[in-house]
Order: structure tokens, then sequence, then C-alpha cells
């Protein structure tokens, strides 16, 4: 048994029993292990974006980390956007990332870099395990970084350390994970005192605080209290839909931040942070709440969420309040004729499927989605957290092998799917149960808005080089189909319906490319 | 006139005027300035490891620097790998990374990350101009540090610095180069001596020894002195081909290399770093030389390569020696039947147009074309030098940028292809001179052969899902196809040699799919 062996077991301990992969030399006695743990299975991704963004959306949903192998520096710098996601979405896992043998790292040979130092903005914790007989004990202290931050725990795993052998009394158990952080006590009190004055309150809520019994409480404490509930712009995963709590949403720009937060003169955070604006313009503010108004941390991402939930609940006397539910509620269909984003998202969410997993990377065009999808039968969504587009696609891989059971939705915005569009390539491998729908709108269009606000209305050729992918334009149903994904594309309103309805019938990946 | 207006003239003043970019919102004021300077060639790739791949190109056929535009941290962590082959082949970057406003970094925004901690490990320079009253400066720094190094500046553009308004006084004028490192002056005597001694010497060479006046005085040290002229494994550049000097290379695998070099007995670099296996194996050494092998650098990749030779060259009493200059040569046209990689690579050394730019990531299926090609027509082959797989297709891209009138043919591994097929829409978009011939082998084929060196022959199911590329095949035709790329795929070594003399007749993007 070498270390790489141990290293299975250890991942297998803890209950972490998906990996997802792109190996190189470096990882090949961890290969050799993996592939003598048929109980763990592997998923090789086809550019490690993929990697990343398919191990997000699988924790996302399976509620527990899985596994990447990643390539030395390079292979972790092609990860880098997503995981910068998955750190915004709170998302544990396990990032494994092979390295030169330890006495080969001082060398500069090609493939040498400085990986630590390269996973440190993207990870909460980093380690290199360069001591075989210390494999078990650092795999646990990963399992444990990653369950705690919640985040992204980066192992190192140099060559040598994976083939040398195992000492015989190594021991695999599974980690002991730590109480999460004491949620803020004094938050009660003061929520009182200001509503008492008259004072307006809100919670902002993330993490466990929406879903399951946390909306459920969330929406006790609001039927009782008349607190608005709010959760930020981008959120890691969110249950919505008919028989569930409604939570408003922060707007994405900030001047409608701004003044959706105008009245708010206290925010609880409840596994949230405060909320800041996307990006700085001249001659506006950085953070959208106003100045005065009072922040308190209840729980933040790594505190007990659900106990402070519940105590909130109990303390504002809302513990026998029923919540205010969503009722069912079909969005009409929207008139026949020429596609547009607005009735790609209006159909998905008129035909959504119970317990669809919708995964938004949709960016300008399915912004509409949220209202329209608002008495859709209950369902998950999963957000684009930390701006780094290209997590679409690998995303909805992750979730759709959590959740095998379950229809995963992918809305899709063009420039931002092509990105990582490899994906696709492991949508028709694993056969999974995606549907995705690209916004054909052939141009980086959030940038064209963008330009309108730094006052350039007529676009030169640079600029037009620059933010339109029109020329030529992608073929989204040729690289579906070219990675083994079925694929149509629709331009009308009614071409579009019928594809929806046949893709939502058959099991497997579909892409539709949207022409609007 | 603001911050971003003095970047592109502060660019333009030093002959800096293709940018390759794909920008984000807070590069807004930067892409409108960019608009206001036709003379700047902007050239858009639809992920960032296109634009670093490109601008490698570019620089390395170009011999001066483009700039890249990146956005944000995951801007620059899609662009890390490419920036890391640069790196190793010391190729001249100006790596523009736009970030948050100066005042707006503070806060925990959804993109905000350590962008200069995540841009060391593969830079030689980082910077970020606070000041608008320092653009002028800070971009004359990092086209100084990018071309001295040579290697990646990377300059951090904060949204504030480019928006704000410069001076009025802003001075803009082109860098002063320092001279390179000087050469070390004790490398000849030393030399004298070993050969005086009956010891063995062999140069590496690197950088500009491998090409033009360079080229030409190694092979007259060589025919001089018998001294063995080698170059590494992987190379920025090397120009090769009939009447050229040829230069022997480091081999790829630890074995060979050793062998390679048992009877070299002292070692000068010019223009090179020591030789280093690429990868560690059990039992293996982690250098190629012998352990009491001599190892001078006359001229790192800093120094003063040119310099060096020519004054080797005096000292060695080998100024007025002819070079051995590499005789005409055609290889045998390859038996017909099945396509083979030797086949394929026989076939395009045949017909290798005069003055082709040839981008090798054939990676094991294409490394008979350096010895089929040996007397083929004068040509120019870039290397995979970092071994970050995904850089063959950007690499392409920025060579034909670089060089419009020359014809470029990128030998691209399918599995190393698939990272970056994105670069295929910039070779349609920009209608760039490139063939692009895919080894359709459907396989990461190096880890088969890593995987037999573990002593793992018969692989499992996780293993073969690891290693394997093969279900569903990736059909490069509809992927090439899919963003307007003309292509073709061929089984037969006749079905290749006529969509080859067909793709080199015509001007333009076109894409062989050999399966093999």
């Amino acid at each position: 048994m070498n270390g790489a062996d141990l290293l299975c077991d250890a991942l297998l301990a803890n209950g972490v029993d998906v990996c997802f992969a792109n190996p190189g030399t470096s990882e090949m006695h961890f290969v050799a292990a993996l592939d003598r743990k048929p109980q763990l299975r592997c998923v090789l991704g086809a550019f490690e974006g993929v990697v990343t963004g398919a191990a997000d959306g699988y924790a996302r949903m399976a509620e527990k980390p899985a596994a990447t192998l990643l390539h030395l520096g390079p292979g972790l710098g092609n990860g880098l956007a997503n995981l910068h996601n998955a750190r915004r979405a709170y998302t544990p896992m396990v990032n494994i990332v092979g390295n030169h043998a330890t006495y080969h790292r001082g060398y500069e040979a090609p493939l040498s870099s400085d990986v630590e130092t390269l996973a440190k903005p993207m990870s909460e914790w980093v380690h290199s395990c360069d001591d075989v007989a210390r494999m078990a004990d650092d795999l646990n202290a990963a399992y444990v970084a990653a369950c705690s931050a919640p985040g992204v725990a980066t192992l190192l795993l140099p060559a040598d350390t994976a083939w040398n052998e195992a000492p015989l009394d190594a021991i695999v158990a599974p980690a002991v994970l730590p109480p999460r952080r004491p949620f803020a006590r004094d938050v009660a009190d003061r929520i009182r005192s200001a509503q008492s004055a008259g004072l307006r309150v809100a919670l902002l809520l993330d993490g466990v605080a929406l879903r399951g019994a946390g909306l459920q409480t969330a929406g006790r404490i609001a039927a009782r209290t008349g607190i608005r509930m709010l959760a930020p712009t981008g959120v890691g995963r969110i249950e919505r839909g008919a028989g569930r709590v409604a939570i408003e949403r922060v707007p994405y720009r900030i001047e409608a931040a701004t003044a959706a937060l105008a009245d708010v003169d206290l925010l609880v955070l409840v596994g949230a942070i405060a909320p800041v604006a996307f990006f700085a313009y001249p001659g506006m503010p950085s953070v959208p709440t106003r100045p005065d108004c009072e922040i308190l941390t209840c729980a933040g991402p790594d505190g007990d969420i659900a106990g402070a939930l519940d105590w909130l609940c109990a303390e504002l006397d809302a513990t026998q309040t029923a919540p205010v539910l969503v009722a069912p509620a079909q969005v009409a269909r929207p008139a026949d004729g020429a596609l547009s984003g607005e009735s790609v998202t209006a159909l998905v969410a008129r035909h959504l499927p119970a317990q669809a997993i919708v995964v938004d990377e949709s960016i300008t065009t399915g912004w509409r989605f949220s209202e329209q999808s608002r008495g859709a039968p209950a369902h998950d969504m999963l957000d684009l957290t930390g701006g780094a587009i290209g997590i679409g696609l690998p995303l909805a891989a992750g979730a759709a092998i959590a959740c095998p059971a379950r229809k995963v939705i992918c809305l899709q915005a063009d420039g931002s799917g092509l990105y990582t569009c490899q994906a696709l390539w492991t949508h028709a491998r694993e056969q999974l149960d995606i549907l995705t729908v690209v916004f054909a709108n052939r141009t980086y269009n959030t940038l064209h808005g963008e330009m309108r606000r730094v006052g350039v209305n007529d676009f030169g050729a640079n600029a037009q080089r620059m933010l339109n992918l029109d020329n030529p334009a992608v073929d989204w149903v040729g690289l579906a189909k070219a990675q083994g994904v079925q694929a149509a594309s629709a331009a009308t309103v009614a071409e579009f319906e019928a594809l929806l309805l046949r893709a939502l019938e058959q099991p497997g990946p579909f892409l539709i490319e949207a022409l609007i």
C-alpha cells in the first residue's frame, strides 16, 4: 500500500466518493490507486475548469465535498476561475493537486512552478503533504477545512508521497468535524430594540438559510415580525417555487441595489457577508447599504447558520407562526413569433419539471426567469456566485452527478458557455440528464451595457471586435454534436417550445440553441 | 485624456501595437481608449488561455512583445497555463490585468481576489499602477521588464487608474532598454583547457542562439572545434531545415536524455538553463547530466546571448570557418494505407512550404517530424516549452498574426487541443493562414505510457475513464466548422495527402482531423 492508496482510503472514510479529475504524469500513482477503488467514481473533465466547476456543482447539491485531481501549477491555474466561484459559493471541496516529487521541486523543470502561492488566493486552506506517514491526517485536515470554512481546501500531493510505501500502522479514520462557529446571541436584543424604535430590519441570508428547514424558519420570522428576508445577488443554492418561502434578492446593479436597501436601518447577516457592489463606477458607492445602516453578523458563512435561525425564531416568538408560502402559478405562454430572452425563460418556467435543478449562467438574457418561475413547481437554483464566467456547463455536470433522479436545466449565456464548452463532452460521456439552453445573442451583451455606462455609444472597430461574438457566429448545435450531445436550434417561440417539451420528455443530455 | 488613453499611447510609443484581449466590466475605459486607437490591433480570444497563448506565439515570431488584456483574478487565472509556457519560452509579454478600482479592492466584492499573488508564480515582474500620474512610467517599466527577463511582465490596471484624468504634463516616451546581462568571459579558457585535456564539451543553446546569425555562429564553432551543439527538449523558437545549421535536441525521456549527455564532461549554457528531467520517477535521477559533468553559464536567458556566441567564435578561432549546413532532402512518401502519426508527419514534412511556421503540440504522435523535416525547406518551429497543454491552437494564432505572409502549420494532439479549442474561433474571425492537423488518437496517449512506467498494464474502469477520450469521440471536423473553420477528416494516407495539398494551396484557416 502506497501513499496514494492511503489517500483513497482516507477519502472514502470521509464519504468522499466522487473525484472529478484531469490527471497528468505526476499523478499516475494516484490514478493507479483510484483504479483499485471502483467504489470511488472518477469523472474526467477535458479541461480543468470543467473539473473544478463540476466539483462545485456536485457539492452544492450533495451537501458534501467531492475531490478533484489536478496536474501541477498549470492544471491548478486552469481550474482557478471556478475555484473562485466555489469559494464565493462557500462550497466545500477537497482540491487535490499533484506536484513534482519533493526532491524534484527545487529544480527548474519545465512544469515547475510555485503551486502553493498559486493556490492561496482561491483556497481557504493550502497544505503540501510531504510525508507519506502524514497522508491520512493531512487528508482529514483538508476535509475538515473544506467543511468548516466551508470552502476550497487545496492539498498538494508530491509524486513521491503518492508512490512511497505507507507505514504498516497507518490508521484511516473519518475526520471529526468541529462544531460550527457559534452565532452572536446579542443580535436578537438589537433586532427587538430596533423594531421597537421603528427602525426597519432586514436579514441577509445565505448557505443553509436558503433551503429546507432554514428557509421555513426564515419564513416564520418574516411572517411574525415583518422583517424582510433577503439573499445576495448570486447564491450557491436556493430552494424556491410553489410551496416554498420566497426570498427577495439584492439586485445586481448598484443603483437598483442601493434603492432596494435604502430603507434598511439594521441589516443582520445570517450565513452571508455584507453586500458590496460587483464593480466600482466613477461617482458611485462601493456598497449598496446606506452609510448609516447598521450591519450585524449573527452568523457568517462558517457560522452555525441553522442554530442562529432557530434561536432568532424562538427569541422573536415566531416558532408557532406559519410561514407564507408561494402559491402555485404558471407564467403565461408568450405570444408566438421570434424568440427573445424573455420568451425563452417564460417557456422554461412554464414547463419546469418538479424538483428541477436550474443552473443559471444566463447573465443578461435570463434574469426574468426568477420572477417567471416564482410559482413554478419546487426547484433548486444554482447561481454564478463569483462572477468568473464559464461555470454553467460544468456546474450542471456536477449537479447531475449528485442528483441523478432530477432534471438539470442549464440556462447558459453563449459568451460564458464558450469558456468551458468542453463540459458538454462530460455531459455526453456520463450521459447526464441535463438540458442546456444556450442564449445565442452572439455578443458579450453585458459589456455593451457597461460601455454605454462609460459614455461610449458608437463602437469603433476595436470595441466591436472585442465585445461581439458574431463574426463568425458560433454554431452551438454543431459544437454540442461534435462532443456527443444531441442538439437543435430554435428561432421562434413555437420551435423552442416544441424542442423544450421533447427534451424534457427524454432523459440524457440535450442542448437547445435559442437564437435570440 | 484619461489613464487608459495614456496607457495606449505608452504601448504604441514602445512599438507594442497588438493587444490580445478578453475584457470585462472593470476594463471598459481601457476598451474605450483602445477603440480610439485604430493603429493598435485588438484581437479577441473567446477564452483567456487563447489570449495568453496567442500573445506568446506573436512575440516568438515578431521578436517584440504583444500586450494582453485580462479581466481580474479569474481572467488571469484562465490565462496562467499559457503564461507558464511563455515564461518557459522566455517570451516577452506585457500582460495587462484589469482590477477593481483602488478604493474598491478592500471589499469582498464577488470578483475580488488577490490578483498580485496570483500573478507572481508565472510572471517575472508584477506591479499595480495605482496612480494615473505613474501610468506611462509603469508601462515603460513593464516593457523593460518583459524585454529584459525576457518574460511575462504583469501590470495590474485598477479601474480608477484607467478612468482618472491623466496629468496635462504626462510625458510618453519610448523606454530605454538596459544592455543585456554581460556574458561570462572566463568560459572560453575553460573550454580550451577542457578540450586540451581530452574532455568532451557541448554547448546548450536557447533564445537567439537558435536562429539567424546566432545559429550560423554556433555552426562555425561546431565545425571548427567539434563541440556538440544542443538545444533543450522544448524551445520557444528554432530555425531549421535545408540550408540551416542542425541542432541536436536533448531528448524528452530521462533515460534517453541521460544517454545523450553521458559523454559530456563540460556543458556550457548559452541562453539556456541547465537541463532537468521533465518529471521525477522512482529510482531515476532528476538531472540528465552526469554527476561529475561541469556546467558553466556563459549567458543565461537574460544574458547577451548573441555577444557570447560571437566572442566564443572569435576566442575559439572559428570566425573564418564555414558552418556545416543541412542539405535539402525530402522524406519518402509513406506507403498507402491506414493513417498513422508517422505517416501524417512524413506527409507534412514532405510537402512543407518554404518559410512555414510549424507549431508543435503533437505530444506522443508527432515526434518523428523533427527527423522527417530535417532537410525540408527552411522553416521555424515553435514548441510547447512549459508542458502546460493547450498551447498549440492559440500559439498558431499569434504566430499567424505576427507573420501574415507565412503559412502556419499547427501539429495538434487532440487531448491538448481540446483544452483551448476556442482558439479555432479566433482562427476564423481573423482569417488566419493556419493549417491545423489534429492527431485524433482519442486518448491522453502520453499517460498510457506513464501508467505502464508505474507498473499498471491492465486498466480498470477508473483509469480508462480518466485516460481515454474515446467515449464519445470528439468530432474535430464538427468542432472546427461550428467555429467557422473549414475542416475535413482523413483516415488513409491518400486521403490525408489530398487534403493536405488542398489546404496548402488555399490561404486561410483549415483543419484536418487525422484519424490515427
